[in-house]
């Protein structure tokens, strides 16, 4: 497929070498070498010294440490399309032999003649139209092993880096921190359930079990005597804005008191998440919100933007006392992949 | 609500000192002390041992130790009706006076007069109507607490025992022993996802994260400004046959190693487990059905009861190689509520 879309992205210099390692001999490890010193990170340490701290009014038993995070443009980039309507598009090159009607067909005639913006005319519904017919009638095993060779393989149109490099440095070690202080991270995201299940454990450290996404149904049979699981194209969950909440009670079943999003799409799982039920609800929570600032090293964008749009959720985070990154001021690295 | 039922369950005189203790002095500690010494105890701990030696060819990673349970008849009793049931009815008639069509309209109107037979004429589809019209228009806290405080009162028809006290202690010291060697448990059964998710930490040790199953959803809405979940009443997972391996699929996303079930309707979650792939699927697997032949410690049915029918998965047994627990003679006790 031939992107049409111009290149928003530039590489910057190395960060200087202070910035970057964070860690001094003698004094202990920071746990977050890639955030710098400042009110962000100062935040996100007082909070889980806060839960952790036992005999404290605000501890959190480990059980109930639950942390959840949205995907794209939150834990890896997702500009100037999210990374899994490329590999839909790729899929959908690979299968258009066996649909003519594509040809002719929008949004496919377009994605076929690597017109990205007329294939995304109609918008999410265009987008949607496109990953159901590229996500269907196929096994789930088949589609896992499609999406690991895609991964492995592509690079993204502007950047040139493989996709799994687009793993934002400063939210992997953020995972970590978390995990390594009781609490179970979790992914929340519009994304597909079994496209990201692919590459999140090696990734972020998190297993499929704990990745919620929006999810095309499989239906089991025995094939020639091997169980097997069809994904047959009917959604269950579109886990997005008030899908969120929905996802969390199908697959945790308790409140998180920790959430990370970027973008509207978010916003109904940080209401959930820190919202207080009732008076008598004191427990501490904390909502985060990743600001894309940063359009030398990454992709600047809020409140217009079609891909990850943040403006209501920016307008309340104030009020509701999130805490809102400012990738450009308080990360010295950006990908996982590169150094800057 | 009055039972017109008659109990099949009698009391049994407690078990030898000696079959139920297990452990001697000198010995290491048995993990597995309700159960009793021969084939079926041997093959289980012959099973963990060799997928959790390092080196082995039969070596299986923790995280790739996934055991999933059915939990009605397989972690506790199942007779003469699912425990929800109870709930549901119980339910029923607490709700009635805001229902007064259900007076003249089955199977409520069975269900109002006591008459537990008359209520299941319909057979399942009779339950589940009881079921969601009990458990709909409600939200998720207010649920989990009516569950919360019916199973910490109630207590069943014909044991007088407290529901959590009819748990079977050697299942729950076989999750134990199963976590104790680096598996993750989950629940996958039929039973209601969120009635589930109240009693399982504690009876079980399974946080509700781990729990898959039947699951009716809820819609997500800020009510008075504070974020809600409402259950609408419209079923998203039926956890029941082949909806079994697609919960998996939808909560877990890969392969069980180890499965254990009860009847029927856990067949298709046992071919899932066990049957290989391809011939280079080599992965040891392993099946349990726990078969209730202890009519006077318990309930015996097998091939023609109506509640948890056990018929195809049996006479698949022998040939896929699944291990057939007989309760009678396999488990020196059965409740965790009781000794004998």
């Amino acid at each position: 497929m031939k992107l049409s879309l111009k290149s928003s992205f530039v590489a910057l210099a190395l960060c200087a070498a202070a910035a970057c390692a964070g860690v001094h001999a003698g004094a202990p490890a920071d746990p977050l070498p890639s955030w710098k010193d400042g009110d962000t990170k100062a935040a996100i340490t007082a909070f889980v010294e806060r839960v952790t701290k036992e005999g404290s009014p605000d501890f959190v038993p480990p059980a109930e440490r639950i942390a959840t995070f949205d995907n794209d443009g939150t834990l890896w980039a997702e500009q100037p399309l999210y990374f899994q309507a490329f590999y839909a598009f790729d899929r959908v090159e690979a299968m258009a032999k066996d649909h003519p009607e594509w040809a002719t067909t929008e949004p496919f005639k377009s994605v076929l003649a690597g017109d990205v913006k007329g294939a995304l005319a109609g918008g999410t519904d265009d987008l949607l139209k496109i990953v159901m017919a590229s996500h269907a009638e196929v096994t789930t095993d088949e589609f896992a092993d499609s999406v690991r060779e895609w991964i492995s393989t592509a690079k993204h149109p502007t950047t040139g880096l493989r996709y799994a490099d687009m793993t934002y440095q400063p939210m992997v070690e953020l995972l970590e921190y978390l995990r390594a202080n009781g609490f179970k991270t979790f992914i929340v995201s519009g994304g597909g359930i079994d496209f990201m299940r692919v590459f999140t454990e090696e990734a972020y450290g998190i297993p499929p079990e704990q990745v919620i996404g929006t999810t095309i149904d499989a239906e089991f049979e025995l094939r020639d005597g091997v169980p097997t699981l069809v994904k047959k194209g009917e959604m269950v969950l579109l886990d997005d804005k008030a899908g969120k909440p929905v996802g969390i009670y199908r697959h945790i079943g308790r409140r998180p008191i920790f959430a990370g999003g970027n973008s509207d799409g978010d916003l109904q799982m940080l209401q959930y998440t820190t919202i207080p039920r009732d008076d008598a609800d004191t427990r501490p929570r904390f909502g985060l919100i990743v600001h894309h600032t940063d359009g030398e090293r990454e992709f600047a964008y809020d409140r217009e933007s079609h891909i990850g749009r943040l403006d209501q959720a920016l307008d309340e985070a104030g009020d509701r006392g999130w805490t809102v990154v400012d990738m450009k001021a308080d990360w010295s690295r950006v990908y996982t992949g590169s150094q800057d």
